[in-house]
């Protein structure tokens, strides 16, 4: 299969890159902001449109992309709400939404949302929404593609490799490998399954 | 109680304030976009700002407003998918954001999400990803709030007083009356929980 994955040297992306490498049996093309084989800004239309143009028909999209914004709800304005809800939510889904034309037959897209909606932390209100958002989207958009795409998303915790990172968010919860993590996005790109929500380590 | 119902002339709020104004023991403002005690925009921050300030310190804030994008999925434009996002997840949680700093302790905030994210219908992606970010925020801002100011969610199935409307969108699916939804929005107000997604009809 031709897979794209963005967000491919991140926390996340890379352990999901180097899991589809393994056999060798997959074309996997890279895409970050900055580094990989194709750069991407999934805050913009135009530049999501002009990567799957460049790139042609795929056979599957991962997103491991997109950041949320953690503070105190009652310091939480607006506009920072707002810049979260883009960051993350928004911009899977306008890979989502872009991607699906450039999709063959049976193909699959897969999004990353995260624990925090189902065990919430301190400061997780932006979060909570945003990866509730994109569970609610694949379960939708599932019922709603033809040609026979799927959808679904990965609910990792905490990585173990990111722990010094976010450890202090997430007092007394167990991490899980990177490694794990990839496993449930080859799952989603070469099972059957559409509409899932695969959690991994929660 | 002081509370003040956003969208009290729509379809579930007139309900709302029914059944609240019933025994006559709240003091209930009713807002609108055009009618009502007070009007406010609830896209805009110094229009949501300027209705509190207006009003003055509250026990309970209920929104029920906000309009979802319907679409399918392969003639969804990002563009669409933001509108709908803005209308009905960002307003109510900027009302929720805002709205927190007018509340007496133990005051309480009721959102409005709806079925389509646990049962999916034809072109309800975007009506999906709106409800769920309005109920994954619910969860995750109950466990961040101080001072004892509680947040919930009610979820109604489609309304029997609105089924000419949406029956078409809801094949096979039973739908609720106004008053019985208007009991779970009493429920969040009146009781002690937080952090609920108060299902009706579904």
């Amino acid at each position: 299969m031709k897979i794209v994955v963005i967000g491919a040297s991140g926390d996340v992306g890379r352990f999901v890159v180097e899991e589809l490498a393994r056999d060798g049996k997959h074309d996997i093309i890279r895409v970050g902001r900055t580094q990989g084989d194709y750069q991407v800004d999934i805050a913009s239309d135009e530049s999501v449109d002009a990567l799957f143009k460049k790139i042609g028909r795929i056979d599957a999209i991962i997103v491991a992309a997109g950041n949320v914004i953690l503070a105190p709800i009652a310091e939480m304005t607006t506009a920072n709400f707002h810049k979260g809800l883009q960051d993350k939510l928004l911009s899977q889904v306008r890979v989502a939404l872009v991607g699906q034309h450039y999709l063959n037959d049976r193909g699959s897209i897969t999004l990353t949302s995260g624990i925090a909606v189902d065990e919430p932390i301190a400061q997780g209100s932006n979060a909570a929404t945003s990866n509730a958002g994109i569970e609610g989207f694949v379960r939708a958009a599932a019922c709603d593609f033809s040609r026979g795409i799927r959808i679904n998303a990965v609910s990792p915790t905490m990585l173990t490799e990111s722990m010094d990172r976010f450890g202090p968010f997430f007092p007394g919860n167990e991490s899980v490998s990177g490694a794990r993590v990839a496993m449930a996005y080859r799952r989603s790109v070469e099972g059957v399954l559409t509409g899932r929500v695969y959690r991994v380590g929660h």
